[in-house]
């Protein structure tokens, strides 16, 4: 059961002008789901990507990261579910070579213009035989498809489609930003999760673009973690076709600007957020928020090391405030020179930790009735300086074992 | 159920002459369980030890470090089981203070001649009213416990006593080494872990003795890893007591120094080995080899990513050959310029991956007949350069998580 997450009204999707879609259910490795998507971008829209930083890193990562360099204006994406097309070798590039090339084909743009998406089991090669022929029924349905079904055509073991969608009252009129994401574990994205994608009308350069990419990835999916498995295949796009009149973003100084990036942002944050709360077997939406750090990254390694450590993981699952867990976890993130003499621990307002020891005031039905909440958020200070960072995670069920033990069969 | 660990016979571990033990039942956390042992050295011992480098290390590490540090030659042991004494702040300290005061006017020793170690529930206070009066009991009876009643005294959620014993013909005569671990979860000991006590009869001057034990926490205690979550109270420590004439080790030059440290190595071994098949849930046994690692820290940072991924380790407890995932691991661990195409993956003796991608003779059914092994070696290679190492770990089961839930309660 997602925590705080349902399936959004199709009607509360608004389109974005210059997007079809259309999918397929080509049998990539279940027979009736919809597995296959495609999406065609008007002429002259602004497309940015950010993708995994692993580096057993997909072959469609690598075929998106080559095109998007080309700079010839993406035309299109094409996503299947299934298989993953990631350990897949010389034949895997091949594969995902002659997937954009169909879709360039069918959609008279050039193969360099596409932008292809694998999600699924790592290993095993694409079914081509069965892939392309999803591809030309897709596109035979291009604009049939609204943003629901496109949500759902890339779930994998996802329990939900997850989509966001609104309206932004800005410049001369009105802009829409709506996107879909995907995923559920192997989470833990390091440029961007797998998948992401955000659409607007709204006009912005190429270069603006590519900045805000990056940030909103930062301020997002990038702050995300379900099991600190960092995927093969995470991929992040944000389109901006230019349709509304409303703004113009050509240098992000423009006075509406900020807003639209905070939009942008906004929206990305709820669709990374949708990912944990759909995280495999979580029964709890954890906010871990480390302040007085030295720098960011310090910050990112304590709030890290507690958002991956089983322990603390299982001890959520279970409402216990075993809350020494986290200590321990704050102990081993890395920072050599820590004081645990300077630690401040809150778990929700209640105050648990003082300067490395428990405080005196601390009673355990506090830490119990905070954690019967299914939204919790652990605060740590860490007396070093001012940086800070905020991470969300999930709990660790046996739900997850049993979705993980079961996955492929 | 362990992999493949029995109780070991009271009559196979040898006493190591210099040692007495004795224990309580002190009720420190549950009723009728040995939780409290005392362990007295003959003067004259070496006695050696590393601890976690957890920055929250426990009260009693502390005292531990500062204790060798004076250099009075440690003269006993005490352990309670029960509460870990860390997260306890200035009162912390002193309660391990206080037990080694103790321990020393009942032995008519100095209190920095006392080592405490405390494992057990983090953030919580250790129970004096009821350890105190425990040590005296323990003391009281030092020279009536055997190795056996000692692997007791030491338990936590360990399913059994872990124990190990060899006598080994060497020099003029014959020396015996007698070890126990304790440890089932919270553990990715980093300098040793939680806890393990090394014994032999042997005379092995101090400076060898630190030299050894560091060498061999490195090649045992520091290779295994069950949740990834590194304790704060980890310590191991090795005791020389110097009542054999058989050897004397005062260099670690001498001609049967080579022997004997390795006796010990492949004891530590036994012992750390010994805590992954008594890991918490685990029915696997897996040996993670990496090779052609440009440094040994490369060939870790990859053996740890492929230990600790909850992916790996779900797919593990499936016996499911889904092995895509070691690859995701692999990508993730860390090596910025790992190129994919010259990476060799082998499960058992079957060629899984090849150049990254899959190998083309690979079959499923090889794979699976590897996984439904209880004992399973991962290996590999990186094409890198010529470093290696090896981790052992277990799966992660429905059973860690009911267990860690649990823990407390």
């Amino acid at each position: 059961m997602p925590v705080n997450l349902n399936v959004p009204a199709a009607e509360s999707l608004f389109p974005v002008a210059g997007l079809d879609m259309g999918y397929a259910m080509a049998h990539i490795r279940k027979p009736n789901r919809k597995d296959v998507l495609v999406v065609r971008i008007a002429e002259g829209s602004s497309v940015s990507g950010v993708f995994t930083t692993n580096r057993f890193c997909a072959a469609p990562v690598q075929v998106c990261q080559a095109n998007l360099k080309v700079g010839k204006g993406i035309r299109a994406l094409v996503v299947n579910t299934g298989c993953a097309n990631a350990g897949t070798g010389e034949r895997g590039l091949a594969d995902a070579r002659a997937t954009t090339a169909k879709v360039a084909e069918l959609l008279s743009v050039q193969p360099e213009q596409v932008l292809v998406f694998s999600t699924g089991v790592i290993l095993e090669n694409l079914p081509m035989d069965r892939l392309l022929p999803g591809i030309e029924q897709a596109v035979a349905g291009l604009g049939q498809a609204n943003w629901l079904d496109a949500a759902t055509s890339i779930m994998t073991t996802d329990t939900l489609p997850k989509a966001s969608s609104r309206k932004l009252a800005v410049g001369s009129g009105e802009i829409t930003i709506t996107g879909v994401s995907k995923g559920a574990g192997m989470i833990r994205p390091n440029m961007a999760t797998m998948l992401g994608y955000l659409a607007t009308d709204a006009t912005i350069a190429q270069p603006v673009l590519d900045r805000w990419t990056t940030a909103m990835a930062d301020a997002s999916f990038n702050r995300i973690t379900i099991d600190g498995d960092t995927s093969t295949n995470d991929s992040f796009v944000v389109i901006a076709t230019g349709q509304s009149k409303a703004v113009n973003i050509q240098t992000g100084q423009e006075p509406e600007a900020a807003q639209v990036f905070e939009a942008l942002k906004a929206e990305s944050i709820k669709l990374a957020q949708a990912i944990v709360r759909d995280g495999e077997g979580a029964t709890k939406f954890i906010t871990i928020q480390v302040e007085q750090a030295g720098t960011e990254e310090e910050a990112l390694k304590v709030a890290y090391a507690i958002g991956h450590s089983p322990l603390v993981k299982t001890a959520f699952f279970a409402s216990d405030p075993n809350l020494g867990r986290i200590l321990a976890a704050v102990g081993y993130a890395g920072i050599d020179d820590l004081e645990q003499t300077r630690i401040q621990l809150y778990l929700g307002d209640v105050y648990v930790a003082q300067n490395g020891g428990r405080h005196p005031d601390y009673r355990e039905e506090q830490g119990q009735a905070v954690m019967n909440d299914a939204e919790i958020t652990v605060r740590v200070q860490l007396g070093r300086g001012s940086a800070s960072t905020m991470v969300w995670t999930t709990d660790f069920s046996h739900e997850y074992v049993t979705i993980n033990a079961d996955y492929r069969s």
